[in-house]
């Protein structure tokens, strides 16, 4: 079950002026449930993204990232769920292409104004026949207030639908930003490691766009982590609507852009720890912090070492706290010249290790009555630096077994 | 249970002239089972080694290197399974110390002619006072033919003992070479991942003892994962007692040193396969090819991001081709100019993909058939160059989760 992780409420999920979202059930994988959504945005409205950096990245991260270097505008976002048309070679690229086409007629836009996303099973053919049958009851369902329904729409794995709104005040306007994602496996940087949409009323300038969804991820979508594996079909976007009252905002160093961009990683920080929180067969949301790296990078390095050790997060699963395993993790993280000697392990405010071995204060049962918590705290202060890195991850259980043993049944 | 793997057999396991063996139970972890070892060498016997690459290296690793370094030879192995003495700071070094005093005490030797080894819980003291009480019953019941007693005593959650016994002859000599091994989960490279002890009668000299060694381990121990932990005790020692009836070998490119590399390499092979057929929770045996990259580095790589994917493991568990998953290991691996449509995946003798997709020659029923089996091979042919890597790995089962969960109970 997802950890502290409470489902969203149609309510809370403000719509942003200039999107509108239809879904559809178009039997993708399995009859009876919502598996297409279209994201239309009204002209004018800008969109930027980050890819997954996998080299077998699917036919739809390639052709949405054609489409998005054309000038002409993005008209929609089209979204399946249950195949990932991932693995697919040629065959994959022209049937993604030819989803675009169904919804650029019935939408009067050009084909290339369409962005394609596909999740689920990698290497079996995209059902193109069965996405354009469902697409004209989408179409026709479009509304303002679907977020609840599009995050459900986007679901694979995931148990609990991922869905967060935002208001922030800037020049005396109310801007909006509303943000949805899924992901549960296969949950890996980079990048995105899952598909998430940002949508704002805000005018942002297209080079500021970039920058700012950039930013977003790195701070939270390329901070977790469930599994280790990287998807093929990893996307965040980000759409900027221009109907607020707020002027274009253009500089990146404006104040503007600052608070905007703070809004926007918030929210991508809420999806990226929902993630975790539903990370399949998940009961512990860990949160990593290695503090006092001389580079971010080295900190990064140690903090993912130990949120993948699957011996550490059987350890968190049980509850056990055999923490000599985090200080393994931290040995094999690869930063050659780390003195062990010099840093500190803490379990939320628990001295676990210090001088190279157990603290002399440490007390079995202080480890103890940490690890039974629900949300745990991995802090390693190697002491050498500055530089700070946070993650999330979760635990392993039975269950991610279970989950992925019979992902396809 | 172990895949494919028959526990050995007292009377297959040739005695190495110029070791003892020598057993206890000491009590260390839990009583009534073997978890104490003494290898006595004869005089004149060379050891050489390799060791875990973890910055968090145990004790014992430390203060074996340090005897090893020493001129005056080694005369005894010590090693204890039911705790790693690692993570435990100067007291661990003091610790160590102090068991290989108390051994050489009973020997007749220096402190630093002993080695010692570890392996269990992490960031424990080590029990001193019963290792030094349970020594004299293992010097006393000191035998040659003692290797199965001796490949039982190094267990930890083994399930199946690890030993091997091969006998080469080299211009009319019969050289003698027997190892043991243990390991079953915290195993990934590099280096050993385990204990591992391979015992000639040749005279080897002894900087190409060492060459050997290292040799032996890149091919054997260096090619396995279980589940991405890299131990902080591992050790791959060689020692050659010189009691055979060939002159020294001293130089690499000699017949006789190429007979002896390839002898002792089968045995490290051996062993180190011994260890993922009974790696924790194994239920098939995985061996991972990956053929025409630019590097062997490359190719290790690919291979790696395949034998670690959690999602890969978990379908081969279920015997479910869901194939896709390999082909988004290999997109993530980290090759950066990898092209995807050049390269062709088989299981065994199955085309799964290439041409960037699904083979049209591919049907289900095929990739089912293989899945079924215990022993399989995923074979990658890149079709970039001439470099080869072959990994070891299996697959990922409740159990794994049930034996890490429960380690310390």
């Amino acid at each position: 079950m997802p950890v502290n992780l409470t489902p969203p409420v149609a309510a809370q999920l403000l719509p942003v002026a200039g999107v509108s979202l239809g879904i559809a059930e178009a039997n993708i994988k399995r009859p009876d449930r919502k598996d297409l959504l279209v994201m239309q945005l009204c002209d004018g409205a800008r969109v930027a993204g980050v890819f997954t950096k996998n080299r077998f990245c699917a036919a739809p991260v390639i052709v949405a990232r054609e489409h998005l270097a054309q000038p002409d505008g993005i008209r929609a976002l089209l979204v399946n769920t249950g195949n990932a048309n991932a693995g697919t070679g040629e065959q994959g690229m022209s049937d993604a292409r030819t989803t675009c086409a169904a919804l650029a007629g019935l939408l009067g836009c050009k084909t290339n104004q369409i962005l394609p996303f596909s999740t689920g099973v990698i290497m079996e053919p995209l059902p193109v026949a069965k996405i354009a049958a469902g697409l004209p009851a989408a179409v026709t369902n479009m509304r303002a207030d679907n977020w609840l329904a599009a995050a459900q729409a986007i679901m694979t794995t995931d148990i609990v639908a991922k869905a967060i709104s935002k208001q922030v005040k800037i020049d005396g306007a109310t801007v909006t930003i509303t943000g949805i994602a899924k992901g549960s496996g296969m949950i890996h940087p980079n990048m995105a490691t899952m598909l998430g949409y940002i949508a704002t009323d805000a005018a942002i300038a297209q080079p500021l766009l970039q920058a700012m969804v950039s930013e977003a991820a790195n701070r939270s979508f390329n901070c977790i982590t469930v599994d280790g594996d990287t998807s093929t079909n990893d996307a965040l976007m980000l759409i900027a609507t221009g109907k607020a009252a707020l002027p274009e905002v253009k500089a990146a160093d404006s104040q503007a852009a600052k608070m905007l961009q703070a809004a926007i990683s918030e929210v991508a920080i809420y999806l990226a720890q929902a993630i975790v929180r539903d990370g399949e067969g998940a009961t512990k949301f860990i949160t990593v912090c290695v503090e006092g790296g001389n580079s971010e990078d080295e900190c990064k390095q140690i903090g993912y070492a130990i949120a993948r050790s699957p011996l550490v997060k059987t350890a968190f699963f049980a509850s056990d706290p055999n923490l000599g395993r985090i200080l393994a993790a931290i040995g094999y993280a690869g930063v050659a010249d780390l003195d062990v000697a010099a840093l500190r392990l803490y379990l939320d405010d628990v001295l676990v290790a210090e001088n190279g071995g157990r603290a002399a204060s440490y007390r079995e049962e202080d480890g103890q009555r940490v690890m039974q918590q629900s949300d745990i705290t991995i802090r390693v202060v190697l002491g050498r630096g500055a530089a700070n890195a946070t993650l999330w991850t979760c635990d392993f259980s039975y269950d991610y077994v279970k989950i992925n043993a019979s992902y396809r049944s």
